[in-house]
């Protein structure tokens, strides 16, 4: 079978239930730098912060975090935090990814205001991650208007994930109970997946999986009120002098029907400031296929992207606490221009 | 325990899964004239339609149907749908109603565009409900923007019941299984919750119970995808000579911070356009509280609501499909004069 | 020749150039309070005060001020300020103005940022107005985006004048050279004109003249640059607990094509934010008429003003320095009730 | 004295009062494709047409024209209309145009609409131009809001000019009487002016003119009312394969703060969709002056320009009917890399 056909197939059944992707760790060199470009400039709200570490969230949500920011000497991305039902399905999911060759760590959580124990694992493929059951909870500021700055950025919504083989691992995810919303794939034979956007929660998507050298995270994605909101930040940055940090957009992708903006942070780190999202929650949806020589896929508006879109991500961290190596993609698939690589 | 006390503790645990509402039926006396508004005016796409029944859905969409309408002598709403995931869910749910006072009807679908068993019920307050597992598939027309008119509504957002009781209400549906997002209640001793809103999808809510003459349907609500939709549309409203059509707003609700107008069609049915909701998905989400004193709960704004909106509803059928008969509300809860009438 | 034929016809050839209305002076109560209002609320850029009186602008102009607040004991309305080309536009003026029972001061400029000569004037029917040649000019802030606060208030627009003899203070308007570009009239036999919007500057006003107990000032405005920056204010002005201040709207006026909110400041000064305006240069472009019947005339989305939104005014300040006595109006022209009163 | 400084002192005193740029004439190759794109798909509404000729306008325009199409064998740019306010300015121009080097034809108008006489000018940089009086009066369709399709277009606002020697072009409409809102100017020493937007209406411009191969149109500009319709115009052109259409933007321009988006017609001519202006009617308004260096200047976001953006233009037709020759520029002024080529 295809990773097209598994995917039309629809997600594995799982003992599990893993309900969104909630939160990311960075490792950030300066952390006056970066509170300066995500919080004084994008309007995050910082919850708590010390010299090591600060803790953010967006207008409406409630949790404590949904992005950390650490201090290390690298840029690198420590961990990407899952939210899951109860403890019994830290258990399953530490069962499940020791039988698919992940590296597990179960324990106390560690970060500030999560509750009880997390189950930190990176799969076989190199991805660090964190399953947790709960957060202290924040008052939401989603009606404090006359507070906020920056951009209306309500909450996280999904990361995106540069794999060498991408086909490996979009059926890893699959096979982990995501469901996908849209796939990209070669008009070749045989037909070959560059991308899939997979959900939990019924948006388009929590992760995306995308082909490109990996591991490493192309992009953690905030999903903000309005279009509007996108183009008044673009503006406080031209205001502000950091035109610098836009990389692409605003504009619209064909797939997921995004209305996006691309930003740099000081690290390189890649936030994709994302609205227009839709429902996918019904269990027969079905997934969307684009080809890769659609030009409308990647940019419904035809705007190229710049090759730092597709060619810069930001690295991973290992179970070792260095960064996971990484190899080239075996498919290139950008616009204008895409090929097989292997 | 109070009912907000109710409210705080979560929903009950039930033995199905009701995973969103997705349409309602309403008889209407004049289908082109319900046409001519809900199709060109607001821009909905018709799926199908014949002299008694036409089926419409929203942009993104991809379910046969959102809207139904059927012609009739009188105005009135024939029953809500609501997803459930299996024939099993029908099963549960329909013991579950003959033990709360519930009139169940099983068999096979009787609207088009839908498979298999569905469940109509009445529930002992009065609302026609119907339980569904599945629809024919439609392709989404949500890029195809040129094709596009009236407002960007997107899809099947909730339904507001107008309760007389609207406390035993309230408890009911959280009886089955609905989390409450936010409520209003009464300063006084005892409080007295006057409406609550309710949820199954990851929203702000699938049905919202407020205090009222009922039982009735205050409205059905479709989603939009930005607020410059509906200022749109009421430009378009005002360009067509429909500017009565329009009752209350555009404005922003304190309560759930949506982002609203509120039309009539042409028999008096309310819908409302709404944007800017909210995730609401984490198990530990709490309901917010407003106070029935607080200016901001209904209009965030500051406009008055005019006293049609608090006093007119639509009549629900019954199960002989004669109109349901109605009480008045023990709880009259309006901008700048809210009373306990009983 | 009725007034509305003299509409028709254009405006009066005078000897001197009048190019827009640019600035009012408001007395206020509490100079704190009201600066808290149109800075911190609504963004304002304040360019210098004392304990006495405060200059303000908007984010794109480079004059000195557009609004000027001095404390006083009552509130009232001190000035408007209107920009001439030159010297000999004064001059020229000043005899107009006493040809037609006017109250003239000329003299050297006594607001702070102004250049040289200014011409105090109050007309017959009791106008306070001031005609000037330049004024310091101070760097716009227009691109400076990230440090903008409340809404995109970009310029002075216009006044807004209530007049207990409508017809004769338009008639006086336009022989002073003023252009019109919409009106109001009954469908009565003779008809009578209600309401008339004139310009000097090519938008679609710098003065309106409506039927009220006068003479009063309704209302100045200033031009906003996307209705979604008074969405915005309304949400901030709500999260700031000041929805108290929200007078009307926002909505969208058939007269003007307006869409507006209105708002009233500590003193209860009216100020209409106001965007949507359209080009009205060329010589031959026409008045528009509306009937006082059309629904659609004030309120082109159907919701109808506050009562307080056609009864109260700011009263204006006589070369005395006492606020000028008012009469009720002659024709009451207001949504859904109408009349001739005399 | 320098460009710049000339720039500065502001412009010359002409014996004539033309008002503003109104329209251009395009030479199209195939009347149904050039409509398709300006009626279909951009939404300006055709006011006549036959085999030959079709003439367009904008939503809020009330004159019979701002863009005509006419038929012939090579795409070119057949002459731009600019408003006068009498007979009298229109031999002034002529005597005028006689002095400075142009070619002058004076008669009855020959477009379909037009009162009168009317002067066709060729100036001596190549430029074709039509001064005119009058014009027949459309109703305007400004609020039949559900009868529009495309984007908001309000009405014609410039025309932007490639001229190959810019200082000379820009002294050339200095010395007509226009004023400078912006420039750009190199850093090197003699400051060398890239480019100049000039105006006569209280805008940023009615015409720029810029450094490039020439003399050539780059584009003409429609003001639209909001950035939304921009966006949704882009969704539009993507949903109907029309995405090749989109050159540049949606985006920011630091120069007049322009939010903008550059399409191409099937003919390859240039037409911006604007908004974000700003009132320049003061006398005493002074020039912005940027630096070519100023990464904000052309893109206030950063977004690069295709090359296609500064190196294609459309042709002018000279007297004798054919398309005037062009020059290389003496200034290559491009984001990222300036030069002085001459």
């Amino acid at each position: 079978m295809s990773v097209a056909e598994k995917l039309l197939k629809g997600p594995a059944e799982v003992p599990f239930d893993i309900m969104r992707v909630a939160y990311c760790v960075l490792v950030v060199r300066d952390l006056d730098a970066s509170l300066h470009f995500y919080e004084e400039l994008l309007g995050l709200r910082l919850i708590e912060r010390d010299d090591e570490v600060a803790y953010l969230k967006g207008w409406e949500e409630r949790q404590h975090h949904s992005l950390v920011l650490r201090v290390g000497p690298e840029a690198a991305v420590e961990r990407i935090g899952f939210r899951v039902r109860s403890d019994a399905d830290l258990d399953a999911l530490a069962a499940w990814y020791e039988e698919h060759g992940g590296t597990v760590r179960s324990g106390d959580a560690d970060l500030r205001g999560m509750h009880g124990r997390t189950l930190r694992v990176w799969d076989h493929l190199g991805t660090p991650l964190e399953y947790y059951t709960g957060m202290e909870q924040q008052p939401t500021v989603l009606q404090e208007y006359h507070r906020h700055r920056g951009a209306p950025i309500m909450r996280f919504d999904h990361v995106n994930l540069h794999s060498a083989r991408a086909e490996e691992a979009i059926v890893h995810w699959q096979q982990l109970g995501f469901r996908c919303s849209e796939y990209i794939s070669t008009d070749t034979q045989p037909e070959r997946v560059t991308g899939a956007w997979f959900l939990r929660k019924p948006t388009v998507h929590d992760v995306a999986l995308t082909a490109g050298r990996g591991p490493r995270l192309h992009h953690f994605a905030m999903w903000v009120a309005e279009a509007g909101g996108i183009l008044r930040l673009c503006d406080q940055l031209g205001g502000a002098h950091w035109t610098h940090a836009i990389e692409r957009g605003p504009g619209r992708h064909g797939v997921s029907n995004a209305f996006f903006v691309y930003l740099r942070d000081p690290d390189g780190h890649r936030i994709e400031l994302y609205t227009s999202d839709y429902y996918t929650g019904d269990p027969d949806h079905q997934p969307l296929r684009w080809s890769v020589n659609d030009p409308r896929c990647r940019s419904f508006w035809g705007t190229r992207a710049p090759d730092s879109w597709y060619d810069e991500s930001s690295l991973l961290l290992g179970p070792d606490g260095r960064t996971v190596p990484t190899q080239e993609a075996t498919v290139d698939e950008r616009d204008q221009k895409s090929e097989v690589l292997a």
